[in-house]
This record gives C-alpha cells, structure tokens and sequence, in this order.
C-alpha cells in the first residue's frame, strides 16, 4: 500500500453563500485532501499547523478515519488559521472578508520519521519556500509530487515558485493562476509553457467547467458534474487533489492512462463537497455513493462512435 | 437518405477580432448549417432570403456543394443582412458594432415542394413566428424539429417563442439564453424547465466550455476541444448545429445514443469553424480532417474504468 503524504493548512473558515451561512467549520487544504484520499486508499498522513484553539473533536475527525496526525503541530500561543469569505450569487466568485493568519505565520513543517519514505507527496497550497522544506526532507525521492498554488505566490515569491516547480511532477493549479503563471490566456500554451518550468503533468482545473490534464502532447479532459445546485464551493479543489492522489496511491500507477481514471475519481469526490458546507458531505461518503456517482460520470462522458 | 431543410440567415458579417479584420464575408446562419451539414450527409436544403447585392460567387459555394439553393428568395429593391461585430480580447464577448437588417426584414420563407417532407429540420434562429410559418408548411410531420433561438426573441416575441417550443423537438442554445428562457441560473433546472415548455431535448451551448445534451434525466457532455487559439467564434454554434444534425439524418437514428455521437460530430465540426475567419476553414475541410479530429476528441474524453 502506497504511502501518501499531504502538507496543507487544517483551518476554520467560515463562508456566506447565497444559501446560507456556514458558520465556523472545519477547513483547509490539508483536511479535504486527506479526507478525500482517505476515501479512495488506506495510508494517508498530514503535516500541518494549528493553533491551541482547534477543537479536539475536529481532530478527532482524522483520527477516527485513521488519517495520520502525527505530524500536525499545536501552537500553543497562536490561533488556528481563519478565513471568512462570501460567494457571489453565481458562486463562481468570492470575496475574502477575513483571513487571519495566526499560526500558519510559523509554520515550519516538520515531517514524520514514518512518512518521509512515502510514495506520494501532496504540497497543498503554502509558501513554495515551505513546500521546498518539505521536499528536503524526503529520504527518498517520491514516485510522485503535486503541488497547488495561488497567484499570491506568483506575485511575492517567484523565484522560490520556480525553484519547487523543478523539483516536482504534477501542478495542480485553476485556469486562473495557470493564465497568470504562464502570461498566456490560451490554456493549452500555458499548459506547455508550465511544463518547461519543470513539472512534466499540469492538471487546469476550471471549477464548474472541468479540469484539464496535460502531459506532452497529450490532453484529457473531465468535466464537472452537472448538478441542480452547488451549494459551497470551498474545497471542491483540494477534494479534486486529494481523490487524484488518492486513486494513483491505490493503483500506484502513475502513467497517462492511470492519471486519466484519477482525474475522473477527482472530479468525482469535488462533486459531492460542493453539496453541502466545509467537509460535511465528503465525511459521511459510503463506497457506494462513490460508485454510483462513477456511474454517472461514465453516463455523461462515454459514447461509442465509429472511426471507420 | 434523410433530407435536411436547413431555415436561417444568409449574410454579410464582417469581424474584428484580436488577430485581424475579416472585410466584408459570407457569414449568416444557413451558410454554417447547411455546409456542415452537408459535410456529413448527403440531401441539405436552404429556405433563405438575400439582397441584390449578395454574390454570385457566394450561392457557387452552395451549388459547388449540391446544397440545395432554390428556397433562396432574392428581393431585388433589398440589400443583404449585414452584421459587424467586435470581440474582446478574451474571444468570449463581442460588441455588435452595426446591424442592417435590410432584406431579412422582408423575409417570409416558402418551403419547395421537395423540401416539405423532409425528415429533418433545423430552424436556425429567427423570429419565432416565422419559424412556425416553416413548420406549418411541412406536408409531414419531421421526424425532428431543432430550433435555435436567443434573447432578443425573449425579450420581443415570448409568446410566438412558447407557441413555437411546443412544436419542436430539440432547442439548441447557449447558457445565457437557457438561463434568461427559463429564469434559472443552473443548467440543469433550466433544462427541466425548459423541456415543460414543449422541446424533449435540450443541447445548451457553453462556447469553449462545451456543450450539454439534456433528456428526461438523461445528461451528456462533449467539450469543446482545447485549441492553442481561436481565431475568430463566429458561426461556432451553426456549425455545431449542422453538424449535429448531420450526424442525425446520416444514422438517421434520434435516440439518446445516436445524439450523443451527433453532438461530437457538431463539436468536432465547430472546432474547426474557429480556426479561420468565417466559413472558411469549414468549407475546406476534407472527411480526412474529420476523423482526425475525432480520434482527438476520443483522447479528450474517453477514459477505461473499473465499476467493480
């Protein structure tokens, strides 16, 4: 069983969207991530940072599933990471309203003995300095590393962005960051310029239009599920990342083909968290929910066509 | 062989976009349909009306093609429909910088003889009402009736537009126009919505987003597929349409299985639309040209899954 290793924040958010307000909730990368791989294959642990006022109950929510904390560290004299935001009526924008930084300021990952051997190596959305730390620790180089970012990092540490972009396999980023990360408007050109920065797979994903997979010459595309109502937005990325790291772990395979399943099982579990707040939907997933919804992937995807 | 009476403007546009100034083209919506169409299958026919000033050359392209051309009225004392637009950088939005009307004011279209009993009609957009007069002259009922429309039918001509809904079998539009015809921001309840107002079957149109099929709780999607650039979107979407229908009346098969290779087939044919100005790239296209590009489409979007 492949080991993975996801590096995030663990946070409170809260979100207003047109449906609701959420009120303080769990949040963050590293909990959709781990949650969401967790779903798919069996060896998951988190390196994170959180503050002396994150409830035990929400850490109690990995231990429970047999996510690995041992490398989540508590700041006593911070508080946890927080982060308010409001949607737009279309939710396809936001507004940030509060972000507190807390103890993500001192964060210092630090990776377990037991994890620097893991195969699979998921760098939420961090400074790319600190995602760098993380790659040093490594004992060994991982079958795979994927990385996230944000145009913040773009615009604050490039240099320190393209140095980790060398050392990594697969971009996870929006069409957004990959427009201005590329300075190309056409997704297909900054797909190729992205790859000469070093990573060789760039996954764009598009929200509620897909997510895109390039590697060479190669392109496949997954699009989002069409549903009657997104309900929250939050998270629907990183629950992308984790099902795609989640699905190569459990095949450990990571060639285009087996990349291409991953993207789907992505985009797969991303649209069940837009479904209700925070993780709450993604938590309570059975198997079943999961193959069914596959199903309706393969129905709103698959046709049979002659090529003769 | 099914016959396609394909209903719709022939036209003058002229196009600015980010790489250049088209002058003075053949542009209009049965100039799309109808070589797309042809381009799949074999009997296509135009009901259309032009000016004094439309070329000769213009209708050798048509006649060039064997599409039939006698439903083509030319008014003497009219000049052609003339459409100058404008498009963002971004190719999403474009400005209409001159609209003349001038013969398309005057059209009332006679179906031929020969065209009254095709199986296969597709009513490009128009005034809702004149639309209806085409279906009232069908000697049989069409084994389909696709309709386009937009919003300024919405806004001018409710009434006409829901008296015609009932009659047909497909409509064919875009996301903004799904949204304001049915007052819903999602997709998918706007196609519930929609197909009570009388089409079974909805295709909403998403630009470089792709393109949705709708059917009871029947959903598919083809994307568009991923360009380095687009050059110029006009007629993207008569030309999906003509392809689709193409595909329908060359299987001549409305299942749900059978729309879902026609919508490939309308995308794979749009895909090539937005490479040139105008109908350019469209009329050059060789059968070679097109199943290239469907084994490009197939790579897309077709992945190979277990359930179990």
């Amino acid at each position: 069983m492949s080991k993975i290793l996801a590096v995030g924040t663990l946070a409170f958010d809260e979100l207003i969207t047109p449906f609701g307000q959420s009120g303080r909730i769990l949040g963050g990368s590293a909990s959709y991530i781990s949650i969401a791989a967790k779903k798919i294959t069996g060896d998951v642990g988190i390196v994170s940072v959180i503050g002396y006022d994150f409830p035990d109950h929400y850490l109690q929510k990995f231990i429970d599933r047999q996510i690995d904390i041992s490398g989540v560290e508590k700041l006593e004299h911070e508080k946890t990471f927080y982060w308010k935001g409001k949607y737009h009526n279309d939710l396809n924008r936001r507004d940030t309203l509060v972000t507190e930084v807390n103890a993500l300021a001192h964060f210092n990952p630090v990776v377990p003995q037991h994890y620097k051997d893991a195969e699979f190596l998921m760098l939420g959305n961090l400074h790319p300095a600190i995602q760098q730390s993380v790659i040093d620790q490594m004992t060994r180089r991982p079958k795979l590393i994927a990385l996230d970012t944000m145009n913040f990092w773009m615009d604050t540490a490039w240099d320190d962005l393209m140095t980790v972009l060398k050392n990594i396999d697969i971009l996870i980023i929006n069409d957004e960051e990959a427009r201005q990360l590329s300075k190309d408007y056409s997704l297909v050109r900054a797909a190729k310029t992205i790859q000469k920065m070093g990573p060789k797979y760039v996954i764009i994903k598009k929200g509620e239009h897909g997510a895109l997979l390039f590697h060479g010459k190669n392109i496949f595309f997954a699009p989002a599920l069409p549903l009657e109502d997104v309900f929250d937005p939050t998270g629907a990325g990183d629950t992308f990342a984790g099902g795609f790291i989640g699905r190569l772990a459990k095949m450990n395979d990571i060639g285009f083909e087996a990349m291409k399943n991953a993207v789907i099982c992505g985009s797969n579990l991303a649209s069940f968290t837009v479904e209700k707040f925070g993780t709450e939907r993604l938590e309570n997933l059975t198997e079943v929910d999961i193959k069914k919804r596959l199903k309706d992937f393969i129905n709103l995807t698959q046709f049979d066509i002659e090529l003769a």
